[in-house]
């Protein structure tokens, strides 16, 4: 084991990076799921394994829902936020902030994505997934900053 | 502090990592600012939180906008560009590159991205945004070929 | 060059990070070249570079077109696959595996998203792409699992 896995922040980054991860790998086939019980797929090929090898089925079932587009939104957006998050967390890991503090962080990010899957998925009245959206936003914003005030060099 | 902090390389690359990271994320709340001025949300309940709680209001408003779609395709390329560079990026700085080298390779990266995010929303006329996107593709590529020219390992 | 390149794990964990992140990068102009030679674009100003400067050939050509859109499929499926690998991969080289099953993991996967992107595009009948895409999250998952067993810090 290298030494850096000694480091009880870097502990905790990893343990909550690999939360987040496995929560936005779990969209996949979450995808996979809607688009078979809703017959509604990307490409003729799936449908036709799906439909029966059936080249009219096929086409018939090349196409979109709204719940299967729903859970792509949600997998799009954890994209687009979970990267953020891998990226600053990491960096922020590295800067020793103290545990408590960067644990508060990690925890509070997790819990924020968490939150704002079931909001989309449900889905849940607004604002309830834009202020999970916020939350998540200000913890990456929260750690950039203390990555670019401990150094930079441009 | 961890003491690849104290790396000047690691440093100057965590200091681009962040400038590119928060360019990236800032598309968030961009589209978000699009959706509402034009009236155009991907979701019913977002539309009717913001239409008056109005069902009628709420459908119509869940529709596609082609401003909202352009701030979308620019945050999709920063995604399919800056998680490469994040990651080369981080790779290249531990092959130990000299400063000057690495700096080169940073501020370009930064700069053609940042201007491809305001070739891409003015929108200016091609070839500005293709020029700006493979010139972020070709700084990527060469800080690639350090990486795997330090050492493989099949 | 710093220590961690010395690590033979890590060494391993660069090469294949590399060969999946490059090919991956290859799907942006391989969707430019389905874009031009199938009259395709996402932007008027694409369209109207392409077509002879001429405004009515710039709308007709602002279209999609289901090549460009299989390769842009094959693009996302990348990113939501190989944002983990890249991640999981780079924890788990620091939890110190014997090279053997490291380079184990990542040939498989780097083979599998090989495997998985030839399916798309050829296209093969299913569940060629479904088996690879099955194999490279299996993958992903074990590292993840070694990653968390590691030690965890909630």
């Amino acid at each position: 084991m290298l030494d850096i896995f000694k480091d009880e922040v870097f502990l905790a980054y990893s343990t909550y990076a690999s939360i987040v991860v496995l929560k936005m790998m779990l969209m996949g086939p979450l995808t996979g799921y809607f688009r078979m019980t809703r017959g509604a797929f990307a490409n003729a090929e799936d449908a036709r394994a799906h439909g029966r090898k059936d080249e009219e089925t096929g086409k018939k079932l090349t196409r979109s829902d709204p719940d299967v587009e729903r859970v792509r939104r949600c997998h799009q957006n954890d994209l687009e936020n979970i990267v953020p998050f891998i990226s600053f967390g990491f960096m922020y890991a590295l800067t020793g902030p103290d545990l408590t503090t960067a644990l508060l962080h990690f925890r509070i990010f997790a819990g924020s994505r968490i939150f704002h899957t079931i909001a989309y998925l449900t889905p849940l009245p607004q604002p309830a997934r834009g202020i999970s959206w916020i939350v998540g936003m200000a913890t990456t914003f929260s750690m950039a900053y203390r990555v670019l005030k401990t150094g930079m060099r441009f």
